[in-house]
């Protein structure tokens, strides 16, 4: 119970859209100053950040003073027609969150809905959910912003390959 | 990652609103015969049950096969007008499921909405969160189900008694 003070005066402000995903994966939507104090006390090793934009200055700071790195994977969120989320640049975020050698790791996008719910569900894929329940999990996060594309992203991305990949990295 | 796993068939059924929620703990509905194979991977060792019925004894068994523990704290959802859930009980569950000797364990009452909501909703008391953050969570459960009682419930739990119980209990 990482996150458990006692200091009767504290509020703790978690970022938006915080949760726990499994052992040392943590997901959120943007991290801001108010939420440095509870960040503290996950004890991040890694942050694997998916959006395009530069991390803020503030945020980096943060970062290093915990001793944290900043693993870096932008892509665009999924956008009919013509917008899709690469699957390999997904797919190496996934190998970066399934080290555990980076944990605990933080994933985050703007929201902590789409880009981050996209990298959740290929790693509940990974982990051979059934997709119902990847998609109610999915939705838990997303409601009613919830995209079709991204589910169908979820659905046909290739664990075989993430597979394939990640025991040429043990190699 | 425990509930990783490579072989290329099987499909893990997570119980509905199954989530993680801190180091050692999860929650979730009612577990079913399909949610076993998933269950095993999480080595759990408590179940902490919410609900007044009777524990089935198919799932008993399975939580015997296993060597958990059923703990029931069964109370009454909240309910307007009368119904109100019992605050010393949830009290006592959550004193079950901060006593690291008990993890990992699983929260469980029927949906996972409400009676694992509101004992959720404490224990983030207890961990200090804003109560923006605690019914923003209470609510990725519940949806269009949330209660008015519930968040109330939260709200005005005592984290004080909590605090000053454990503490008697550990002299």
């Amino acid at each position: 119970m990482g996150t458990t003070v006692t200091d009767d005066q504290k509020i703790l402000i978690p970022p938006i859209n915080f949760a726990m995903v499994d052992r040392g994966v943590y997901r959120s939507g943007f991290i801001r100053k108010k939420n440095f104090s509870f960040l503290v006390k996950l004890r991040l090793r890694t942050v694997v950040y998916l959006c395009l934009e530069d991390y803020p200055a503030s945020c980096l700071e943060f970062l290093h003073s915990i001793g944290a790195r900043l693993m870096p994977f932008g892509v665009e969120g999924n956008k009919e027609p013509f917008i899709d989320i690469p699957a390999d640049k997904i797919r190496q975020a996934l190998i970066a969150v399934l080290d555990e050698r980076n944990h605990p790791v933080l994933i985050h996008c703007n929201k902590g809905k789409h880009r981050t719910g996209c990298l959740v569900g290929c790693l509940r894929r990974y982990q051979q959910w059934s997709l119902t329940s990847i998609f109610d999990e999915y939705r838990r996060f997303s409601g009613i912003k919830a995209r079709f594309l991204d589910q169908q992203f979820i659905e046909m991305f290739d664990v075989k390959l993430l597979i394939e990949e990640m025991k040429l990295l043990k190699d």
